[in-house]
């Protein structure tokens, strides 16, 4: 069995591509005996040793391989470098002539398809018809979620799509009308920074958006529309629209709403539930907690059933992979789906790897993970420094005691940090070491 | 039993509407006793009354209503008009009180969704969800037909989906190198009108698509890219892409193929074969043949169940409606999809109502449909004239003889003339009619 592991990101076809080969270093985590990990840029060996030394997978038997600089230099593996004549012999080589068995991506692109293809093992990658005609890209678009799961019957929030403002201008003012906020999105935006909230007051919690935008009553129409949204929509439309080149989804904003996700893998066999966990933010992404808390049994099934009949409508299509659906919990309990997100996400390594691997058994049932962002004020010089003061303090995950913070990518040289996630009892505890922790990494 | 029949065009989310109310006539053929009929025009009162003399729906039992003009005036039922009050009050009056049992449209729009729920019915539009939330432009997607293909193990010519020139101009210097032509076809386009062809020789048969483009084979570069596709590709990307709007579909073009469909109806209790045919073009569309002429058992066989592993994809997603998926069959006899087009087309009201209804059993038995596009040369001042003519000619369609020609339209004013269809008992005895009948309508 060997596995080409690839640490790819979001898709070249959606957005020019920025990445410092950080984030997809949590590759690693996924790596077995014998697999072979394509990176963009050369994994940092202490990073690898440590998650290496928490999954049990022998660091020795890995093989890496970053192929040369391609046309955005070394932050990403687009296309061309999956492409790289010299990379493909070093791959083929590594294969010593073997198809690959099973070739796993953090994003179903079309690239890997063809890098599948390259290699003349196309049935390695599960959904390679699928995902070489693009059709990965329907796992990110905000705008086929909403209609896959209106078509599959999942609760939605009250809204539309909208391909031109006249449209967008009719549901918005809907929607307020109807005493709501409204949230727009981009169709492909992602980590909540394509979302801006529309309201006609300016008491509602900014989550899950960029910003806020009040348009009074007399701005925003009643019954119909206003001076005021119509000139927010002239100014935002491009930027809504990446340059016209997408559809908006208009969505009523229940404020105080919680956010979960249900994630799901997609493959020739059905879809198997991954895991599920709330999503935190203030405003933008925060911190998540899996297994999902506070929701009651009714709530539990709803986000789980809900996602897993998304699941199959894609699965129908032809997608494989991993698909997380997203949905709100009101504050009157109703859950509603928010988007999904076809690709390997931000929870994924946690929930699967560190959850299920790492601690075992007991999570979810005497384990909880909380995952933290690098909070703005705390700071260490680099990863084996972070490494180095939670184990001194004894706050390092500890395998015996099931207890402890994990340390989950690479160092951030930006944040000047590194992701932690923290394996308590409970999120009580959770939060108290969190606080623990703290004091490692701030001067006061 | 109360239906409501939509006679919307192409969605205004895709493209400004520029209809004249001519085309969406046709939905007179779907009509049944005591429907109620939208339409952006009052139909030809001539045409209407034919077209049920054949059908044998009561003339009388149907209600017409033609909302108020709207924002591109009166030729489309854009979205205003749908949702103009005042004709949503004499649509309700016609309806009694009473929801619509079955709303039924030409095209899958999301605004005949609204209108659904205007009327307080949603449940008599099946796919309601699905189509409220625009997921009917899935179904007219050439980018999002090859994933689904692709996906449901439906043969493709060899080919990608490409959101950059970059990637565009490798997938057609690859399939040029293999040394075949390629066909390049905007997402949303339709009628072949959308499609261009590009060549390293000018010996191609243009069909199915607008205009053929040759790059010599140093233009077009050898296993690389050559500075005349680039340019052909700057040249035209625009174009291709609608501004920057959509994807652009990179095809392999099979020469002396011929273009056959399967038409699929979705509802919630399954895919329903409607109906298969050929479709000529010359280079656009030009005639079609009903059932499909010349394939073998095979032939069929893939084109009926890769039909309708298609239509199975679209319709676990959550599409209800009519869908057509098209094919080539090669010179080699080769059976490839090229696209589908979910909305009911211009096939639909001819094998469905023309074939099975007006025709009945003998139809694909002892009979067959030849429709042809008003031939150029061809002139007649007006549908009663056309009528009059076919009629005294003993060329018009004989319910008892289930012999000739059937006007399946109302009256073109720029082509001065009327879409036929010649139904005889071989594709033979039809073109010969098509002869006689031609000199009715010519001069010569």
């Amino acid at each position: 069995m060997v596995r080409v592991l690839v640490g790819n990101d979001w898709s070249e076809e959606l957005e020019e591509p920025a990445g410092t080969g950080w984030a997809v270093q949590r590759l690693a985590w996924f790596a077995e005996d014998g697999d072979i990990l394509v990176l963009p840029v050369r994994p940092e060996e202490e990073f690898l040793a440590y998650v290496t030394s928490l999954t049990g997978t022998r660091r020795a038997s890995l093989r890496i391989l970053v192929p040369p600089p391609g046309r955005v230099g070394t932050g990403v593996l687009t296309a061309d470098r999956l492409a790289d004549p010299g990379f493909l012999v070093a791959l083929r080589d590594l294969l010593g002539g073997q198809p690959a068995d099973e070739i796993f991506a953090l994003w179903p692109d079309a690239a890997v398809a063809e890098l599948a293809g390259a290699l003349g093992c196309p049935e390695a990658l599960q959904g390679h018809g699928f995902l070489g005609q693009s059709g990965g890209l329907l796992g990110s678009s905000k705008a086929v979620f909403r209609a896959v799961a209106a078509g599959v019957g999942a609760p939605l929030p009250d809204g539309a799509v909208c391909a031109d403002p006249r449209r967008a201008e009719l549901h918005i003012a809907r929607i307020l009308d109807d005493g709501s906020p409204v949230i727009l999105k981009q169709d492909y935006g992602s980590g909540s920074d394509g979302n801006e909230i529309v309201s006609r007051t300016p008491d509602v919690p900014l989550r899950g958006a960029r910003q806020i935008r009040v348009l009074g009553a007399a701005d925003s129409g009643s019954g119909g529309v206003g001076a005021g949204l119509r000139a927010y929509l002239d100014e935002r439309w491009d930027w809504l629209t990446a340059g016209g080149r997408h559809r908006v989804v208009v969505e009523r904003y229940h404020p105080d709403s919680r956010a979960y996700f249900a994630e799901f893998w997609l493959s020739d066999d059905g879809c198997r539930l991954g895991g599920h966990g709330e999503m935190q933010y203030r405003p933008l992404p925060d911190a998540q907690v899996m297994p999902a808390p506070d929701l009651d049994e009714r709530q539990l099934h709803t986000l789980v059933e809900g996602g897993r009949r998304i699941s199959e409508g894609l699965r129908a299509m032809g997608y494989r992979g991993v698909l997380s659906a997203d949905a709100v919990v009101t504050p009157a309990g109703e859950v509603l789906f928010t988007e999904y997100n076809g690709r390997a996400t931000g929870s994924t390594h946690i929930y699967e790897i560190v959850g299920k691997r790492v601690v075992g058994e007991g999570f979810g049932r005497d384990r909880i993970l909380l995952e933290r962002v690098w909070p703005t004020g705390w700071e260490v010089p680099s990863f084996g420094a972070a490494l180095r003061r939670l184990r001194e303090s004894g706050h390092a995950y500890d395998p015996e005691t099931r207890r402890g913070a994990v340390v989950l990518a690479a160092y951030h040289p930006g944040r000047k940090g590194v992701m932690l996630c923290f394996v308590d009892e409970d999120l009580e505890s959770a939060l108290h070491r969190e606080q623990l922790v703290g004091k490692l990494f701030t001067a006061g």
